[in-house]
């Protein structure tokens, strides 16, 4: 059941709404269509290609990481509220997976929001003291993986980050990581039997 | 309270027989005495020096991994046998810690774990499911973290392994994971719907 044109750019016009961050290639293979279609109706329809809407979603303003370097963020921040809320994207390239089942390797997807957890918080110091993660479908070579931080609860030095990562809005990881923080500047970093947390 | 050095060379032995991956430096630091003296103490006492045993553990034959390449492993194995028990060492390079505190980010402490749980499956696929872990205490570059998996429970496509890590005997991390298995060679993959855990 073919659809006709103007049914399908409508449908293509939604689905980029809801998910700004779909690749054509998943438009072509969801619409059972050549990506060239997809480029043609992006381009009738005026909608910018996947880097430029990524990047229009960036330039909007966000906070400043402060627990970690940007660099040090694995993959690639595109929203922050500080102890609020956060989003990267990781795309999933040939070092992510296993080699033999091309299948994303678990300590990535931590990675990515584990230390999406650490950026999120809105001190110099912030250290993961526990968590608790499920892989919940297999991600693989070629997919992007979007996660999405939220704090639920905040504390003094105590704080509970929940990250959910999905591809193509399809939850493959999620986690709650117990946040340990301080701020370096104001106090200074205190005596050895400080040092655990 | 100066130890004479009949004793100190007793204590030394006894303190290498328990961990064999004790560094000289630590054992200077211990002792209150320099890295030269324990050196002599060393070759006095017929005593290797670190690399050699680790070598010699490492020689001891051990099972060889499947569920994954061993430079997939994330660390050095240093023993291993399957469906039961794994060790494996990682030192703490400049690349695995925060550059502003030197502290080792998680995810590094999580991906050597991970990767023991993966490494001790006896099946051609082992993915994790599901991980409980804690961070307790901070671990500094320069350290050498030595994780240890064993597994738990073994049920048809499903183990649970545990890892404990330490560094000098003080533990760090421990983790509870919750591994999918299952044997590729003489099953084959199956559908979609089997394609989740």
């Amino acid at each position: 059941m073919r659809r006709s044109k103007k049914e399908r750019q409508q449908l293509l016009k939604q689905k980029i709404n809801e998910n700004p961050f779909i690749t054509d290639e998943s438009l072509a293979e969801f619409f059972h269509v050549s990506v060239q279609t997809i480029r043609l109706d992006r381009l009738e329809l005026s909608i910018p290609e996947l880097r430029e809407r990524i990047k229009h979603v960036a330039e909007k303003q966000f906070d400043t990481v402060k627990a970690l370097s940007l660099e040090e963020v694995i993959g690639e921040i595109i929203d922050l509220q500080l102890d609020q809320r956060a989003i990267s994207i990781l795309d999933i390239g040939p070092e992510h997976v296993f080699s033999r089942t091309k299948i994303a390797r678990g300590h990535h997807l931590f990675a990515q929001a584990n230390s999406l957890a650490v950026a999120i918080i809105d001190d110099e110091l912030a250290l993961t003291s526990k968590a608790n993660v499920r892989f919940t479908r297999r991600v693989k070579q070629g997919e992007r993986v979007i996660a999405k931080a939220k704090v639920i609860n905040n504390e003094k030095e105590r704080t509970k980050v929940e990250v959910t990562s999905f591809v193509e809005q399809e939850l493959v990881f999620s986690g709650e990581f117990h946040m340990y923080r301080r701020d370096l500047l104001s106090e200074g970093e205190k005596g050895e039997h400080e040092d655990r947390n």
